[in-house]
């Protein structure tokens, strides 16, 4: 089958695009630059897709970030540290991201006559971001299969699992972690101390996975 | 209370516009320059909400033009001429263009904290546009409502009119339905032939509302 992967250059879609190029799908990966402060993850995006052989398309949607100015992902307020469930990692809420990435992806899908798109929302983003919300996934998997004259299918396999489990799967796909990004300071290295960061962290040390991840501050 | 109108400077959102001011609503356009053809309607929206008072703003999604390019409206093929309701007229479908639409406009209300979106789908687009039928509306109604902490509302009050019925509104609100623009080939004037030339005429003549279009064909 054909399918078009959102892809961010961060953990969960990249493991995603391992699982599914080793099940025999044609991938084309999408990214978005919506003004995201780690812009780093789409550079990571470009690289792994340019490594595993996959078509990848980056879309400038920058003109649209003064839509999205509320979170400290696009606006000018700093990156909050600490855990990524505390509250406080609420300023990184990016307005309805979620759907605008969908609705380009299912552009592409029905423009290719693809099966439909892939989509790495896991269950552990639920508690912070309501567009991650089993609930909105439905809703949405139902518009997008509705959205065209031929039904578009929405893809989402890691919904039920933990992001350790989605690093235990990427290890024994081989998959580069290394190269995947998720600070969203996104300056030279890992920051360490952010709510994706001190994720990302424990991610590996729940499924035992030497963490390969140069963070600034350990 | 407050809503983000999806006004693309066409006939049937200029009218929900005067319908929603009269109200007493508080209201922000927003347009979206996806590399439409007919990018006049985006000058035809600025300058009707100039007049009206209204809040504006026009986001530039043109990069996004390579993902939808299987339509006559962003590809290189003619636009048909002939009914609107023709087998043809499917070639000026734009894949998935309502939810992108809607994902922009539901994440700028969110950041205003608007109450939601209104958005002028009516009964007889749904005919031609698969993401203009009712299912897929309510599907995108649930997510919408879902996306946000705070639910936010779709607002479709021309979901069972005719387009006649519309006009008929629209002239007696008094909304400039001269300044708006149909013609899918966006050249000088109206074209009179192609489907949605051919729609407006009919929706005038319906309505028993005098014609002000400037028609190159009659």
């Amino acid at each position: 089958m054909q399918w078009v992967l959102i892809h961010s250059g961060g953990l969960d879609s990249t493991v995603l695009l391992y699982e599914l190029r080793r099940a025999g799908h044609a991938l084309h990966a999408l990214s978005v630059d919506y003004g995201q402060r780690h812009r780093k993850e789409l550079e990571a995006a470009a690289a792994i897709c340019d490594e595993a052989g996959v078509d990848h398309r980056t879309v400038d949607l920058r003109a649209v970030r003064p839509l999205l100015a509320g979170s400290a992902l696009t606006g000018d307020q700093p990156v909050p540290e600490g855990r990524y469930n505390d509250i406080s990692m609420r300023q990184t809420v990016v307005p309805n991201r979620n759907m605008i990435l969908l609705s380009l992806a299912v552009a592409w899908a029905v423009n290719l006559k693809a099966d439909g798109v892939a989509y790495a929302a896991h269950a552990g983003d639920h508690a912070l971001y309501p567009d991650c919300r089993p609930a909105f996934i439905e809703a949405m998997r139902q518009a997008v299969r509705l959205c065209d004259r031929h039904a578009i299918e929405l893809l989402t396999p890691f919904s039920d699992l933990r992001k350790a489990d989605i690093v235990q799967l990427g290890a024994s796909l081989g998959a580069p972690l290394a190269r995947t990004w998720s600070c969203y300071k996104g300056e030279a290295l890992h920051c360490g101390r952010c709510g994706t960061c001190v994720e990302r962290r424990e991610a590996f040390a729940q499924a035992g996975v030497p963490d390969p991840t140069v963070y600034k501050e350990t």
